[in-house]
Formats: C-alpha cells, structure tokens, sequence
C-alpha cells in the first residue's frame, strides 16, 4: 500500500484516510497480510495510528522510497509468504470490499487484473500550451487501484523494470512490459484518490452519503 | 449551452443546476447574451425554471438536437449577433466567473481556447477487455467547459464537420480538424460534470464548503 505523504493521515468523519484504506483490505476474508509503505516523516505516526485504531492483519509499516515503485519494492520485502499481492494506493479509502475481492479473483485468474473507469472528459494530447490532438476517448480509461498481481510476475516485471531503469506511474505498467495480459475490471467512481483539500471534501460528502 | 437531459433540473442546494450554470455566465460582464439547448422533454421546464429565477440575459431556450453538436449548432442559429461564442456543459454548474472571463480573453486573443486539467490517474488504451497499453500521462489533459472560440472560427469548423460528416466529442475537436490553434488555460477541479447521482452529492459538498 503506496502512501501520499501525510495525506493518509487526514480524518474522514474522525477515522484517518489510512485506517480506512487498511480496514476496507482487512475486512476481506483472503487478504491474510497488509503492509503499509509511509512516508520517512509519517512513519512512526502511520504506525501509531494503525495500532490505535487496532487495524487487523498488518504485517508491517515500512518506511516507502522517494518513488511509487520504490514504495512497493520496500512493501514487498516485508510482505509474507502469498500468492497474489494487491498494490492500493492509501490515498484510496473509499475503496469497496467487492472491488478488492472481484481484483483477486481476476488476478488469480489471469495473472494481473487492475480496476478501470471510463474517462468523462474528452482527453486532449497537449504541446507547446495547445492542443495537439483529441486523443479518442472510446479506447481510453483511467487505472485505479488496487491492482492485484501474482507474486512470481510482479517480482518479475519489478527486476525488469530496475534492469532498464524503467519507472512507471502504476504496477500494470510494469507488468505490460513483459508482455503479459493484464485484465481490466471495473473500477468505481467513488474509488476517489485525496490529493487535495476538496477530494477530502467530496471523500467526506461520500461517507455521509453511505451512512445515510 | 448544452444540457444533459433532466440532469440540468436538479436542485443544488435549491437552486437548479441550470440555473446555476446560466448565472455564471450572466455574471460575467462580458457576456451579453445566453442560448440554452434542451432536450425535447425538458424544454418547457428549463424555459419555466431559467424565468422563475430571473436569469438575466437569455436570448433564447431552444429545442437541442441528438448529439452534442446538433445542440451547438441549433443554440448557433438563435445565438444574436456576437464575436466570440462560449461553448459550456449545462451540467457544469459550479464554473467559475473567472475561468469564464478567462476562456473569454484567451478566446479573443488565440482564436479558440479550452480549459483544461491534468489526468489524476494513469490512463490506459483497453482493447478486449486487456489493456494494450499505458498512455504517456504528461502530454495528456482532461478538456472542460467553457470552450471559447471566435463565431467565424467555430461556424467555419462546425461547417467542416457537416461535410465531412465528422462528429465530434467536443468543439474543440471540430477546430482543430481544421488545423487552427487551440490554446489550452487552466481549467478546474471544481467545475465538473454532474452525470451521476454520486456528482450532485460531490457537487453539494463543494457548494457547501463555498459558503462555509
């Protein structure tokens, strides 16, 4: 579990991004160990936090690295013995149970599964302050998280990746180097990503919403 | 302005989201005139509501077409005389008066202008429900609404696509296809889309915290 800094410690409706985003993966039955990746400043209190809060199954909280794939090389040091490893993004609490189970299954399945959205806004290819091109949106979708692996070919698409000093914006990245089919499943909407102060804003409006 | 069916009707902390979007405009001193596009089942209510809360400016409320681009051009045909023409999402409600005015000058200054945001999550090309590749994210950017444009540019590029039976996601598009500059400003988290039931609850949230 990549974190963004402190953000993961913000509270929704009092419980920390952090605690949300572990709890939603400890709540599933075939998630036997988390391990959460923090920031070299956040460390000890993300640490704190999840104990407070008495997350189950944390195997460990590492300090992450100055990238996202660093992060998850560190993570995947501690992480026990398992099959599938699921790669979220902390940031992410809103983050379903039935999207965490239907990432494992698929990645089970066929190797590398990652959650889609469809893109709302026409998607433009920018240069130079203008418009290069309308890139077609119909073949296009954004990549949530988690994105769920088999050990062995996450391992392998991350030695690659060091080797030719590849550094991708997600796991599937990697993964789609090596050639290997990663299947897309539906993602959700309100699997949002807090990068600013109003997605807390929204994240908070949609755990109301839930709780109506 | 085009309008995504009944979506337009709904209340934003009891003001339509219509409304809201025609207010923006109407705030905005440079505007003089404003033609809204509904579909045929919303006609007489969105004409009705933009009264009931005193708009000011509407040149007309006209019958939209099928697709996006049949709505423009039918706003066009009742739009009054004028240089430059905004093109805006009736579901965008929560625009700013300042991205409008700056849509404006860029607009009067380039020619045509978009406002546009960056991609928040990685984006992928999906093929057969795999993902054939991941996008290069940096050139990528998500375009919003108000797209501006000088009236000759857009009637030209709107002529252009008729005869090329072209159909375009946004006007922009139609634009470029004629091989003029589009310049790109900075669009908006805020301005967004209400397409979905969860939008308007995001939507609320954001009103809120506005007034807060």
């Amino acid at each position: 579990m990549g974190l963004g800094r402190s953000k993961v410690l913000l509270e929704l409706e009092g419980v920390p991004v952090v605690v949300r985003a572990a709890r939603a993966f400890a709540d599933v039955d075939d998630v036997s160990s988390i391990v959460v990746a923090a920031g070299p400043g956040d460390l000890d209190e993300v640490r704190a936090t999840l104990g407070r809060f008495g997350v189950p199954k944390i195997a460990a909280v590492v300090e992450g690295g100055t990238t996202r794939q660093a992060s998850v090389i560190q993570g995947m040091e501690a992480l026990p013995e398992c099959e599938i490893v699921l790669v979220h993004d902390g940031v992410r609490p809103l983050v379903a149970r039935s999207l965490i189970e239907a990432v494992i299954d698929a990645a089970s399945r066929d190797g590398a599964a990652v959650p889609v959205v469809p893109m709302q806004d026409t998607v433009k290819r920018v240069r130079d302050g203008r418009i290069a091109e309308t890139v077609d949106r119909d073949a296009l979708a954004g990549a949530q998280t988690p994105q769920g692996f088999r050990r062995d070919l996450l391992v392998a698409a991350i030695e690659r990746a060091r080797l030719d000093g590849f550094e991708g914006t997600d796991e599937s990245a990697l993964v789609e180097r090596l050639g290997a089919p990663v299947v897309c499943i539906p993602g959700s909407a309100d699997n949002l990503k807090i990068t600013t102060g109003q997605d807390l804003v929204v994240a908070q409006a949609l755990v109301k919403w839930r709780h109506a």
